[in-house]
């Protein structure tokens, strides 16, 4: 299929940097172990392996970008079982009061594609997709707020005031270091994060979920529990092994390659590289253009850092063209359309994440384009 | 927790088998593998590891439970994954005419405790649990045939015509030779499985539909991309190697230990010892009637096999105790009441499959009990 680039947000960028860490992130498994459903019983999240657990509160507490002390975690078939187990635990029950509207479900446009598909597929009666949070009217509903977002990098918060019933649910899945600068430990009542974004392991379909509230993380277990008891340990223990590498090489640097380990310096440069090759191209082209850069002081590094978000949201210039994503498939480019994150049809969303022998063909496209 | 035992199937006697098969069923994943959410971009089920998809036909062909030529197969974030993903396949589409009533969904009881509570905890539109098959009324549904049944190891086959628009879906997660003789190759149109039950692997939650009709295997991997964004890999290649060390330990014997190494023979052995256990100490206690034991001609061993469920489906006589689990719990056994099961609170399910030393405490109090 050569005309398959970058649909996805396939995070296969990452694999050069994983080809380079050995035992270190290599996980064995003996026919024996974790055969049980249960991880932990103790816990809220009686499916949650206690050393994944460990290592998503050691990583979050090395970045500083979400609060985890007082925090439940809740762990995830990836973040996409989070999101709709949050919206399950957000809503009321179905025993509430007979014939109750679903809650509304909103995000300020443009909003990830799978929002509104997510919420909507099994046409439930507790929650509804209802729209860009910013022409809502009512106080009863769950704002989703991603940052930086997807697709199109900006820094968010929330626009509804939470002075109603109305909640919030923060999807983090790109606030780390290789994508924006560390700005401040957030510290929302539901924040999602998957390893997908941060260390690239999209087929091992961990997400977690850092909760505030002991009853929201329960209902939320409840969800995994009915939809798929529990989440896969093989998963679990190897996403643990993998953000404790990414831990380690931060904290126990006295190894002589630490440095050529360090996950997040290796994405930085990578991103950096990616949106410098992306912005020549558009520049060459002329047709397109993208969000100004911006930077600010990471805490995490100590240093200014442009933003350099996991997707483009690349904006077609020429009049003729009112369908982007067309336009760009037609010379053997495929990205997501405006129309599907409630945009306008001229911009697409483009992968940054894919590995490079894909991505330089797509800027080398690109650049030609007139 | 001294008086949790048994509330939940899990299948921690298999530990012991497993401990013995060394390599064979270890998994190495090296920490760049498998990091794409795709597995087989040109299959149906695109999120399906072309190796477990291999080593699933060869141990249904190995044992000769189900037919898998011309069948599509979908895995899943175990079986009950798979049951939504069913339903949401079978149903009407959403689109399907508005205020078009939801499917309904039956099985007769004694019906799977989950089965009401997975198809309903969404209140979903398109389909809704209907309770008994068997006092069903109507010519639209999904019937679901468990079998052999849970909770009581009945061999089971459709109760409802499907000359109307009626389907049924085959949930035969205990069709497997430690539990049951197998009599026929099982051909209907979708049939679940699961290495929960099959190897006792039910924290790598892996579950596989084979599924006659190419757009509702579509569907179904539908339903799980929008649900969870595919199927964990780790725990795919780890199915794929525990199935493939089953299946090497009676198609290729020339290794010394193969005999030992035979999962189905070692679940027999255990599962007859256990059920000769059980039935010891109901007539030692002389106050519980279990179902009568059944055999038949085994088509994988060649030899009369009685059945084994992997679940007691234990009836308390003494007349003055309504409800069995109450009655046993003041005795520090932990069972599951009939009347989850749609089915009088006389009766528990008590799960077959815990470790040794779980089971023996169980037997013993049973025993003991007047």
């Amino acid at each position: 299929m050569p005309a398959r680039l970058f649909p996805s947000g396939d995070p296969t960028m990452f694999e050069e940097f994983w080809r380079g860490t050995g035992a270190a992130a290599e996980i064995v498994i003996p026919g024996w172990q974790t055969m049980s459903y249960f991880s932990d019983v103790g816990n809220v999240c009686w499916f949650l392996e206690p050393g994944l657990d460990q290592e998503v509160r050691r990583v979050h507490r090395l970045v500083g970008n979400a609060a985890v002390d007082g925090y439940h975690v809740v762990v995830g078939t990836g973040s996409t079982q989070l999101f709709m187990a949050a919206l399950y635990a957000l809503s009321p029950p179905a025993g509430a009061g007979a014939g109750a509207a679903p809650m509304s479900v909103v995000s300020t446009a443009p909003y990830y594609s799978s929002y509104p598909a997510v919420t909507d597929f099994l046409r439930s009666g507790l929650f509804r997709w209802a729209g860009d949070a910013s022409s809502f009217r009512g106080d009863t509903y769950i704002e989703l707020v991603c940052s930086p977002n997807n697709p199109d990098g900006a820094i968010r918060e929330a626009v509804l005031s939470s002075a109603g019933s109305g909640v919030a649910v923060h999807d983090l899945a790109y606030y780390w270091p290789q994508y924006t600068a560390i700005t401040k430990r957030a510290d929302h009542d539901v924040m999602l994060f998957t390893v997908s974004k941060s260390t690239g392991h999209a087929g091992t379909r961990i997400g977690w979920a850092l909760v505030k509230d002991r009853d929201v993380a329960r209902k939320m277990a409840k969800f995994i529990e009915l939809n798929t008891i529990g989440v896969s340990k093989d998963s679990q223990l190897r996403a643990a092994k993998v953000l404790r590498a990414v831990s380690d090489a931060y904290e126990l640097p006295e190894a002589g390659d630490a440095r050529r380990r360090r996950l997040f310096d290796y994405g930085r440069r990578k991103m950096v590289e990616r949106w410098r090759m992306l912005r020549g191209a558009a520049a060459a082209s002329g047709i397109f253009s993208l969000s100004e850069e911006t930077s600010a002081l990471c805490n995490f590094t100590k240093e200014m850092a442009v933003t350099n978000p996991a997707f483009a949201w690349l904006r077609c210039d020429r009049e003729d063209v009112e369908d982007c994503a067309g336009f760009l498939r037609a010379h053997r480019i495929l990205t997501r359309s405006g129309d599907q994150f409630g945009a306008d049809p001229r911009y697409v969303r483009v992968s940054m994440l894919d590995r490079d022998d894909a991505y330089d063909i797509f800027v080398k496209r690109l650049s030609s384009l007139r």
